[in-house]
């Protein structure tokens, strides 16, 4: 498994990889180093928890977990660490999303999953460069600098639907 | 922790004793061996992962575990053990059961929960004595037994009802 | 219709059958014998009865029933037989699978349906393994292998994904 | 059982009879005679067969059935008889009452049930009456005047709130 | 508008054709009169009225009405007739049938809508057989038959299903 | 009926006026007349069309219509009026509030009704205040001191809220 | 931004044109002046606040915003103007339009969205011209021609269902 | 307002005090300076935009936002600062808490707020202890024991429900 890395992606199956690949995206875009693997909560659980148990001590500070269905991969990898894990739930075939996003946020008293949208991979690499950047100015600077692009990137396509209509 | 029972009730917080208390009973009105305990995946995980691997060489031969809200104990449970595995999910203050329900049931393929209705502990206790049943007579046609007295109770109702209504 | 099996596997209607296979395939691949049929609770009420009557005599140890919408076939089987059922829920057209799966999962107290995944077939033939392998030490084995070579598929996968994000 | 009755009103459960009373002292009201009883569709699955096949002989040209959570009765019903069978969800303790609705309306082609509002039992004494008043005038001029008089007594609501409201 | 029918089938919309055309194929097949129109609960209101009121003169026994989304139309027939209203609730583009079906099932106290499942015309129409079969053994013995076929078609897969399985 | 008001607000049932109070008091505060009846779309549906035919001609410029269940009396009214109508859902005994929101926001296209929140009766009446004041400069500004009001509002539970906490 | 226009429209993402272009077809249908533009309530705040701040005296009377997701842009507005808002949920790829829906409707007192269904962009156009016409008698008349023109629709459409079934 | 705090409390109502003074006394616990106020998404529009603008000057780490319904006020502080935002979903009356779940969760690319549970304002609390902590080694180490606690919490309670259950 990868070191030294700041950032920990994890997935519950490697068909979520299109979706949490958006995650790391963000964080190359940011210039975060992470590492990224698949984890099954049911599948492999000894190795999700010794994933969780030894995140801390090799660096990482915050954990993005996405899965599918009864996901319960951040919640399981939130009970054997003390790092803030972010929850990304996996829209599936069937429930809408219901029961992914259902199963990621409603975590017991005691071990909280910060949970984004349903497949909001990339705002869970955005959540884990905030938290990071909590302490890091360079880093909040960086977010600060993307904010204004998406506010540019919107205004442009304002002129361009403005310009559309008035034909 | 209690040993040589042959199921195991498990409950992710002491205050889903209530629900849970029932299909303890039903066990005790079938004379099955079974011990109850308290055992979160998320507060004491090294916990539960210890003891669904530990079950099946103390003699037990079916676990049933209850949990509210983003439920994972009984998925928890069945990534470490071979032994099935029977979910109750419980009701809480939000969601209407829903979320307990999605998140037992909806389980990833390889690992399957029998998922029970939400707070449905008694038939959880029933499930487990049918699938002990699988293999015994005796308990079968206890279970048959138990069947019969169901019918001659929703018989003596049905009097009941036909006896008032035509007042 | 098929005897001497140990599991036998029913669906509401036909076009179930591409999902129903799947537990047929978990039953073949663990060697265990089953019979597949179409029995609808609805259109062959009285076969389904009869089905379900039969099926300790004719040395069934568990039953899978998958259907859709208002599935009542598992429900349905349960009340007429003391043998552990499998419920399927189906995806349908509309409600996402929300009306199968409540359809079969909120049994009345006394009438247990083992329920598994919205489409979760595969579970449901690898749960009746499970209820057989409560006393067969031999299949409990068998699927305790079936979960060692699925740790190793995830791992293999887990290296692919590593090696893909490091490019 | 009753007998030579117009109407059969069934429920799974007699704590279902607080709602159910209300179908019958619709029929009551508009002199239809009916009989009142308990039949489970698990617990009591022949009778529940048995009921349902010996209706149309018995005279029976209608039936309402009443259940809640997996509320398979009235399908059950419906699966035995040719005469038409009227659902009514009742409410449980979670789910909202989406459940037992469910479980009623949502069944497959070829076996309706005609199936009213959670908890709608009064409708569904007024839906037989509608049925039984397809062919008989009298009944239907009946349901006329029940219409009528809810009309009048709206307007007197009406009158009241209007005056309440000028205060 | 045509006349002197036994059924009437009205759609909110010519798109609902698709899925109302069914109803019309069972009436076909039971060789009932039918009369079929469009006809909006919002867009043409007075014309709603209107057949409403005059179906029973016009010798109309039974009305199904289908509509989508803010499903009205067959609470509003419902209204203005003391014929017994069957709704048909139509899949619409979001909220998977949810929003048509508690649109037309969760009538208020006085004014049932005998509600089938969604885009369940076919089974609309079996209910209208059976409504009409309440006094009429001729369609009775017709539904009678029509559940044998059924039933023989099931039992012809089932054959089917147990051949393929087997191979 | 009460005549030449601005605004008409309408309810189901007699039932729903401590919600629909709400909207009076809210017009009473801006001293917008307003006439208030119980009007059904089911139980009294020629009363309904009139209603809302006669509005425009009565002075009316704006009408509430608060409903529960399959809530149809906002789309109704708005089927027979060229004025806008703003709909509540009323929150029943089961679904949450759910059936009667879809019921009446889910319109068809050409008919809308301007839906506000679950028992949200106070918002329906600020926002025919918002609709009166489109061209109405001073109810425009009686409403942006109404806003004021309710910024020094949360201001001055701010205070509290802070003040306790510091403690 | 355009200026000195009745209506304005604005779209939480350039994607929502599609559907939010409804609206503006039914404003140009009616002669109704309009400007469109994308603003974001989250990644362009300042300038939805200047928007709905400014749009008064810019001369608008009326708002239509659409977002789909947690859509919080038709809120945002009304926080900023005394003017009416139209929201218009935009439906997402998963919960169905039920997150955009609940996330607009769901207001709290005193600030209220008018709510249209889950994608109805032309009834929120309809209603902007319904809010318009409370004060302009030429505007409703137009509208009541238009819901003429629906009506003939209708009925023509009904004639051609009518032939199609008599074939 | 309080400055030189670590984390900001923010509350949409002042009625959300109950739920959201968990999240506060989980930072008293932890010894972490914490400000607590009320301030509307929709009422106080400015102060909100305001309060996120200037909490990253003001020395603020991490916001936490409790809201209901229709949820906005977690998404709003969003847009307006680079810092993390917690959001806890506040239970209304209707809804069940799906509604200000959805509106806080479902947040569109590139402004992620981090979500927990339907009234979990503790885990929002521990949430922000852990953002904190992130570079924080004293704080994970509290956090650490706390977790050590509520394992021995429940360790201390399994051994009462073993008890209990023994008798």
């Amino acid at each position: 498994m990868p070191q030294f890395k700041r950032v920990g992606i994890v997935m519950g199956s490697d068909s979520d990889l299109p979706v949490m690949q958006e995650a790391a995206d963000i964080l190359k875009k940011f210039g975060v180093s992470y590492e990224i693997t698949v984890c099954s909560a049911h599948r492999t659980p000894d190795l999700a928890a010794e994933y969780a148990k030894s995140a801390e001590s090799r660096g990482i500070e915050c954990l993005i977990a996405g899965a599918g269905g009864a996901a319960h991969l951040p919640g399981v990898l939130a009970a054997f660490t003390v790092l803030p894990v972010i929850g990304v739930p996996i829209l599936g075939k069937s429930m809408n999303g219901l029961d992914s996003l259902l199963s990621i946020v409603q975590m017991p008293k005691g071990i909280p999953v910060a949970t984004v949208a349903v497949n909001g991979a990339a705002n869970a690499g955005l959540l884990s460069v905030q938290i990071l950047g909590a302490r890091d100015e360079q880093l909040r600077n960086a977010f600060r600098r993307y904010k204004e692009d998406m506010k540019a990137e919107v205004l442009e396509k304002a002129k361009k639907v403005e310009a559309t209509a008035n034909i």
